[in-house]
């Protein structure tokens, strides 16, 4: 992808209509229950029939894009768990074992598994090779990957999304998996958001205090190594990023262009979506977030997305599994804008309360 | 139902295994994820192991048991509709066209429709008729029913629950319908947590201020006038309660008895939940509580049920609608327990972390 590329992708995403958000209200409006009564589940409701452009939405197909990459950074001793991991649960998740699968089955979704550059090739017939690079190099010490791997990995992204949509895939949720790839995340969230590297930085999979304090100075070396453009996401994305992260934010790019609504996960995916949203703005638009996660920066990234997670269940997983669960939710929204009586064919008193 | 009767069901309800939930929670440890990391989705899973004895819980057919009634109470000007929306309702509920039905069907669930005792019966092959009388007195000017006809309802909810129970339902969700049944809660809970009637009074189905100032003086009235026992959940059943909350109570008695998982609802149905509690303490150990209302007594009943709500998205509907959504959560959690993959078994490198 070239940069000229991705500008047209950019322009094609377009912000949804207030009106429409209005209307869809309306109709909920008449359904037989007190106005406003299901909450949050008729923001979901109003916000799938935007996405749509339409106030009966159909929902057809569900998918989870779960992209995983190794790390340079890893080397540096900020993981609970060992690089290989990354290509272990990459298997994993190709042979139905992990939660992101069994979730995502409950869900109704289907898994789309993407190499998006693990240091060693997983044999696998249902794991898409993007493969960038065996993993990004090591932020601390110079770029993580270079302004065209940046773009490659976003076209990828952007792609699938396409792909899926053409495929009538109507919500795509994002996930992934990558040893070190909550510094990364860390790392691109401190940049965007102008906060300092220990407000976004927390216990990832697991680590000690220790460990977290090298992690946040790991993060501190790699911005000042690198000194990445806040305003210029994809310098952002090549300084700190990680392989996933910017595939995740093709992802969501290729989304919001075929509208189609996302369904973001936890930090590492926020951060994906930050980073489309810095892109192009309208993006948010198209955006659900499905939990908030224990990690302390992502409150922070969730903040500049604009929508406050559906979810508070004090999960750290990844992989998707919160847009897993939130699937459910959104199911469930459309059906309450599809399927309920209104007052009108019920023949039930409306009070206009 | 007797007062002997309701001794021999409350002294069928056990508590819980401490030991099966660490051995639940050892089986979730071995699954390849980090330790805890789906946080209140593992709790879930041990807690459906825990109800049901075994570290394999098999969850087989969901019910949500939906109880109707009329108050007296509604005289007073309580509510933001007229007392006719009960029977409505009802009918809306056997047709298929509320909420509850939308958002159960999403769930897999069963809706079990109950009359306990709206003004006019509703002519509909598929709802229960229970119907202790055609709606309770107003509390205002006396006990809302007698002692007698709070056993009956509990008697005929424990009933419903051991039904469910024999036809392999695993997990029921509890929800009511019943204009001015916030006010009989907000009484019942004033009584049985010892704060003021305004601390657990709230808007209701959409009320303005000037009629939560009266609803709140009605429950202060009729607490004076009936002088309820908080020691004593029947004599505060007979005084201020309702007859869907006395029947849900039972349900709650008797799915507890069976060890099944009880998936209690909003303000309403939590109410009827701290009803069964205080008759017998054991019953904490089967519930549920899915999510949490807008309605300000709902977080105290929740605080003394003991559970913190699994969802929050500001709903105040009722029904059972908080319930259904939650069930699909159970249903993952479930699946998380049987259908992931082991670190042995998916050679994925377990740290301990």
């Amino acid at each position: 992808m070239s940069q000229s590329t991705l500008g047209a992708l950019l322009s094609n995403i377009h912000p949804v209509s207030d009106e429409l958000i209005d209307r869809a209200q309306r109709r909920l409006d008449l359904k037989t229950k007190p106005r406003g009564s299901l909450g949050r589940l008729e923001w979901l409701a109003c916000r799938i029939c935007a996405v749509q452009d339409r106030i009966d939405p159909q929902l057809g197909e569900r998918a989870i894009v779960v992209m995983a990459a190794d790390h340079g950074v890893a080397a540096e001793g900020v993981s609970a768990y060992p690089q290989e991991v990354t290509g272990q649960m990459l298997l994993n998740f190709a042979n139905g074992g992990a939660a992101i699968n069994v979730l995502a089955k409950q869900a109704d979704a289907r898994v789309v598994v993407v190499d998006m550059g693990v240091s060693s090739p997983v044999d696998a017939p249902n794991v898409r090779r993007v493969r960038i690079a065996p993993g990004t190099q090591n932020m601390r010490h110079g770029a993580a990957m270079s302004r065209d791997q940046a773009l490659s990995a976003i076209a990828a992204g952007g792609q699938i999304a396409d792909e899926l949509s053409d495929a009538g895939v109507s919500a795509i949720g994002i996930g992934e998996m990558g040893i070190a790839n909550t510094t990364a995340s860390s790392a691109i969230a401190a940049v965007l958001t102008g906060v300092a590297p220990e407000e976004v930085t927390g216990l990832g999979t697991g680590i000690d205090d220790a460990t977290r304090a090298r992690k946040i100075a790991v993060i501190r070396d790699a911005i000042a190594v690198n000194r990445p453009d806040s305003a210029d996401p994809l310098h952002v994305l090549s300084c700190v990023g990680g392989f996933e992260i910017a595939g995740l934010a093709g992802v969501v790019l290729g989304a919001a262009a075929r509208r189609r609504l996302v369904v973001v996960d936890g930090f590492i995916s926020s951060v994906a979506a930050l980073v489309a949203v810095r892109l192009q703005p309208n993006v948010r638009d198209y955006l659900v977030t499905a939990h908030k996660s224990v990690e302390p920066g992502h409150q922070i990234v969730l903040r500049e997305l604009g929508a406050p997670p559906l979810l508070d269940l004090a999960m750290r997983l990844g992989e998707g599994t919160g847009a897993a669960l939130a699937m459910q939710l959104i199911t469930a929204a459309a059906a309450v804008m599809n399927d309920m009586a209104s007052f009108d064919s019920a023949g039930v008193t409306d009070t206009g309360k």
